[in-house]
């Protein structure tokens, strides 16, 4: 039987040379950072829960990407620079199977991002992932959700609405021919985080080339709508414009329109920025090799204006995910 | 229905001014540190399972204040101060009379330690409860599981057992009295971590006054071992010289020196310092008002030696706690 110690030293603790700035990684109480001076350390931390995150049985290397990829999506919301993270986690048992799939799931993201995993904790239970990840930013170059100014074109990185199309088909919401649905599923099994693309838009000399940001884990409309209110702006969002995912993009308008703008698990970046902004945003995203598209105008009217691509009004009837009022 | 975001604003997110060292707090995709210059960050992570560390339909308020304690213990085992603390939280539901209950116990602990919730996560799933701490110590001042040198003295704080007593209470593995339960109790369910201790021991001008510290989570023996192992030492521990909790301490020997050494849950501090430091140890103790006893020796030869009041060896058949070898 594999002990709890036996498991981290196995699975979780590397014998390769860490980062400089970890001073102390796994094994002790507590592991230590020496933060770059000058620059504030970005948080965040989220629980992935079986059955309601991902599927009992779910590929366990695809989780362990996607357990760190919702991590540092959130950094790349904030225009961070991924640093280290921690990773709790409850089994029912110490499969090792389970856990080579896992760990190496993490590790090959987590090397993509040179982001160390540097402490956690590991028991039985109910399967269930929480990873806190740690990144440096600049101070006054976080994109922060309240940075919304009447004006600010809003941006979306990459394309929307595949992992919600990868969803349907498995829930069989829609039939999906196979080579579809195989399309899709990465999209919702293992998400990119923007990373490269947060940097480019925070870390430049004087301020930001963006003004707000989030990733989008619920659904473009609801969480635009946590940037209207944390501003205090509206906008208007011009739903055909919306760039759709490959997969979806073969789908019907209704389809589209409805998964592009509330799909969910999209872990793309949607950002405003100033007009004036609009080839420095261009050169970011070349820099940082992802696409963008411009899908809609911040405004001092409170509230989200959805629209066709001829300007009309769109009512979809949507509402962003709420773990507890759902399911 | 209380959705997850009137969930946090209502039990999570408090109106009051923060720390100046909180640059962003709960709300967006991540809080903001800004680290005192030159200060090291020290992080541990703590995941807390129903019917693992703690009964179903335990006391909410209790479970608030255990699930941050044992967490500030391991920053008080590094000898750091406390700064900020993330949540993330996995609910069956969202039981209002629970949250309460529990966000008060969190947060009268956490206002103790002048410690800021600053993000996590909420969502629906079995009971889990993960905290990541964040404390800040001087380079160098850092208490390592690895600095035990031979010779050192070995002390504890407070006194062990009484969290064992009250499980073996509830688990009817002992018949207890009563009020001998409701004396035990508060140790199992409301642990004092050892801050002030930790932060005397360590935040001293040149070099800390002890060498190597961590937590008693896992029972004394084990835990030590752990310190052995780090340091490539061996020790005697003096298993009469453990200082029993008051209940523990009505009860026969075999008991006292069975869950003095090997309990559990205790969340005192073991840690060794030369005995030229024997003095400033016991002022830092005072200055901390926590008692603290000298229970043995730092030894080169390796392996753990338990003996008794005259020195004798003793065998008490002891292991730790393994979450996958155990239950």
């Amino acid at each position: 039987m594999l002990s709890e110690f036996d498991l981290i030293k196995r699975y979780f603790k590397r014998q390769r040379p860490g980062r400089p700035d970890v001073a102390l990684g796994i094994g002790d109480d507590c592991a230590l950072l020496a933060p770059t001076p000058g620059r504030q350390i970005a948080i965040s931390s989220d629980m992935l829960v079986e059955d309601r995150h991902f599927f009992a049985g779910a590929d366990p290397l695809m989780l362990g990407h996607k357990a760190l990829a919702v991590n540092l999506s959130d950094l790349a919301a904030m225009g961070a620079r991924p640093v280290a993270f921690t990773l709790a986690l409850s089994l029912p048992r110490a499969d090792e199977a389970w856990l080579d799939g896992f760990s190496r799931g993490l590790f090959a993201l987590a090397d993509e991002h040179g982001c160390e995993l540097i402490g956690g904790d590991t028991t039985k239970g109910p399967l269930n992932i929480c990873i806190t990840v740690f990144g440096e930013v600049a101070p006054g170059h976080a994109l922060r959700r309240a940075a919304a100014k009447p004006g600010d074109d809003i941006w979306i990185s990459g394309t929307l609405g595949d992992a919600r199309l990868a969803l349907a088909g498995c829930w069989k919401e829609v039939e999906l021919p196979p080579e579809t649905q195989e399309q899709a599923a990465p999209r919702l099994h293992m998400p990119t985080p923007r990373v490269a693309l947060g940097l480019a838009l925070a870390t430049v000399p004087g301020a930001p080339i963006a003004h707000a940001a989030l990733d989008i884990s619920d659904g473009l409309v609801g969480d635009l709508g946590h940037i209207l209110a944390a501003s205090g702006v509206g906008a208007t969002l011009d739903v055909d414009a919306l760039p759709a995912g490959p997969a979806l993009a073969r789908q019907d308008l209704a389809l589209r329109r409805r998964f592009t703008a509330a799909g969910g698990d999209d872990y793309e970046l949607c950002f405003t920025a100033p007009v004036s902004q609009r080839a420095a945003v261009l050169e970011a995203a070349a820099q940082a090799a992802t696409p963008v598209t411009r899908v809609g105008t911040i405004e001092t009217a409170p509230g989200l204006r959805l629209v066709d691509a001829h300007g009309a009004p769109l009512d979809l009837g949507l509402t962003g995910w709420d773990h507890f009022s759902a399911g």
